[in-house]
């Protein structure tokens, strides 16, 4: 019986017999507008399981460290144990989604450099946008801490650029988390799948990522199999 | 007849016959909540009139480059014409309003060192608090710039509170707006009084500030004078 540490809104986790490590279980459920709307799709754990292993693997690769240890089952991955630092770090290549309605400019617009924001991770409070600041007021983070979080996450959109323009997808936005050893180590934590990168088709525009879902405009399953199938045709074909 | 260039919630904006000078009338008008709620009250233009230019006169003795140049009547000051940054910089040292609510922290909790934070000036958008990259996209300001008026935020700052404790009031908060010259100078603009400052009274903890009217709990006019009496007798005092 595995012991139930926490459950997320698409996750759950289990403690294992390795203090340090920590069983990662992928749920079916979709939610967006912070729980608003919720629906569950049968094999939408298994895809973003197979998905964020696959981009953790090739983030490892390319240097940015990791929580990803290794896939156990199709829904289920084994990851290095971090406390989660309550922030959600979203980086934009695009205007979209949130951005647009908050600032009043154009949904598509680029952003060069890409813009980072920081949301503070708390659902009572409907995950505010906060600045560099209050991040250091209640995330618990040091000055250097936040700079290098922030320097990876542009890193990580270098990569993340880079895999998706070879499944012939552009990359609008995403958000990450990090989380921190107890060693005081951080590691990129928590998930990179269509749940939370906005993804479009290059040819046809159209989107592949949950917004089909939170905009009520098309079939989950199948567009996050074919996220899946277009990944890993990019990386057999390498 | 003169020239009314722009009319906004507490003042009026005139051209004068200098193309570089603009004459600011403060109304006696009062609106909280981005103008949802709104009074008249006799006298106010006048006190923050008389308030503001005594600060900015201050300020300016203090090295802080400010549009102010005189008092023309009761109700009547001679600007520097600048062109409005559309920044609110709102600096804090201790947690109240809009702050408390948006991220959770306790009411009146310091904040070492001040807090800054900036609102983009748009009235359809409510003013949305953003970060340092989203007023470089929305401000047409450098970064060079929003560091200088950050950094000049904090010695207003500084000033403000030496200013205040000698009024025997405690500054938890206050907004700054600055504007650019022709020549390409960035002065400290628009108003400082209890309209834009948050202030207690030291001794008894009050709120001798616009909160009266905000939140119905005083008369508006009596507080106002009261702050304009302890400005007077602290500056003769010295």
């Amino acid at each position: 019986m595995k012991e139930l540490l926490y459950e997320g809104k698409a996750k759950k986790v289990f403690c294992t017999e390795e203090p340090e490590e920590l069983l990662l279980e992928y749920k079916d459920d979709a939610t967006a507008f912070n729980g608003k709307k919720k629906e569950a799709f049968r094999g939408k754990g298994e895809l973003n399981n197979k998905i964020s292993s696959k981009i953790f693997t090739l983030l490892e690769e390319k240097g940015t460290p990791t929580h990803f240890l290794k896939e156990l089952s199709d829904t289920e991955q084994l990851v290095t144990r971090t406390s989660i630092i309550p922030l959600e770090v979203v980086v934009r290549n695009k205007a979209a989604g949130s951005l647009v309605r908050r600032i009043g400019i154009e949904d598509g617009m680029s952003l060069h450099p890409p813009l980072i924001e920081l949301f503070y991770k708390n659902d009572d409070l409907d995950d505010p946008l906060i600045n560099d600041r209050h991040a250091l007021l209640l995330a618990d983070v040091t000055h250097k801490e936040l700079m290098a979080i922030k320097e990876e996450a542009l890193k990580v959109n270098d990569v993340l650029l880079e895999i998706f323009e070879d499944c012939d997808l552009s990359l609008v936005d995403f958000k990450l988390e990090f989380g921190r050893t107890e060693g005081g180590n951080l590691l990129l934590s928590d998930e990179v799948s269509p749940d939370t990168c906005r993804l479009r088709d290059k040819q046809t525009g159209a989107k592949m990522d949950k917004d089909v879902f939170r905009e009520g405009t098309g079939e989950l399953v199948p567009v996050y199999e074919n996220i899946l199938q277009r990944l890993e045709g990019a990386t057999c074909a390498k």
